[in-house]
């Protein structure tokens, strides 16, 4: 059912997803692009896009509705806010050492080794842009949601079959 | 110590990782670039550089060193002749289903359904494109030996820790 026309996020969708009611990566970056998230920051790279559409597109057909959407945007939202918080001495960028209090404030118990070795993946010339935060977000909310999908007794400790272990991490 | 001068790799090397004789993601871009390995294909992305040294970077610099970038340039012949290979119809892409004989030759064992959900993240309108295939080659390589180093024994299956699995994939 078609949600009411008084959502806003409804005209940028629907213009773009067209008759079968679903954007591909590059229909979201336009998307995305339009609904002006990214304030002054660069537009998402399609890289992240696609990550974005991984994280939600839990058929596997590489392509999002518009309730998917609708979720990307608010955690979107969520994570501008964070990253608006924690650039500090705002610079428009987040340095390793904000970097590292941003992801502990999202909820995510990590040793120092992990960040220091996450926050160098997303880093270009020791900052972190808001595209790469984004793009390190939504993996690190996908790779926990599959770890604890398969977590059921919460014990911190999954067995993964090799053939499991690839495609939850290879798709993301 | 230098390599001998009559390495051909060392001049680009060198000319771009300066003093420190390390190069970061957009100076590897720049590298590859000049060796002409993509031939009539759209160069790396910075995305796919930042995985290639990832796959590489054991000391979890960000950088690479010489030895890692021949290493990394011997492998990219090896997909880049795969790519040629199994590109039949001679498009400059590759499709699903010589993707999927294309990753099955590497000596990758995976269930039909992990390969389709991998072909799907790594497509564009239904097509594979170099940078992508080579993205999809360099993460599969690093995961599996992520996974092989952990499986000591071989039994196709590893108990990770949380914090374990989010550093070996967030860092891919
Ligand atoms: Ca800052
Ligand atoms: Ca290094
Ligand atoms: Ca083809």
């Amino acid at each position: 059912a078609a949600p009411p026309i008084s959502d806003p996020m409804w005209g940028y969708f629907t213009a773009i997803a067209g008759q079968d009611g679903e954007i591909d990566a590059e229909e979201l970056q336009t998307c995305l692009t339009q609904t002006g998230i990214s304030g002054t920051y660069t537009p998402f790279s399609l890289e992240t896009c696609r990550i974005m559409i991984a994280m939600l597109d839990r058929d596997m057909t590489g392509k999002m509705g518009f309730n998917e959407f609708k979720e990307l945007f608010a955690a979107l939202n969520g994570w501008k806010q964070n990253f608006i918080m924690f650039d500090q001495d705002k610079s428009g960028t987040v340095e390793p050492h904000e970097m590292f209090k941003a992801i502990t404030s999202l909820g995510y118990t990590l040793s120092p080794h992990a960040l220091n070795c996450i926050i160098t993946r997303y880093s270009k010339n020791g900052r972190i842009f808001f595209d790469d935060y984004v793009a390190c977000c939504v993996k690190l909310r996908a790779l926990t949601e599959n770890f604890r999908r398969r977590d059921a007794l919460q014990q911190g400790t999954v067995t993964f079959q090799y053939d499991d272990f690839i495609m939850c991490t290879m798709t993301i």
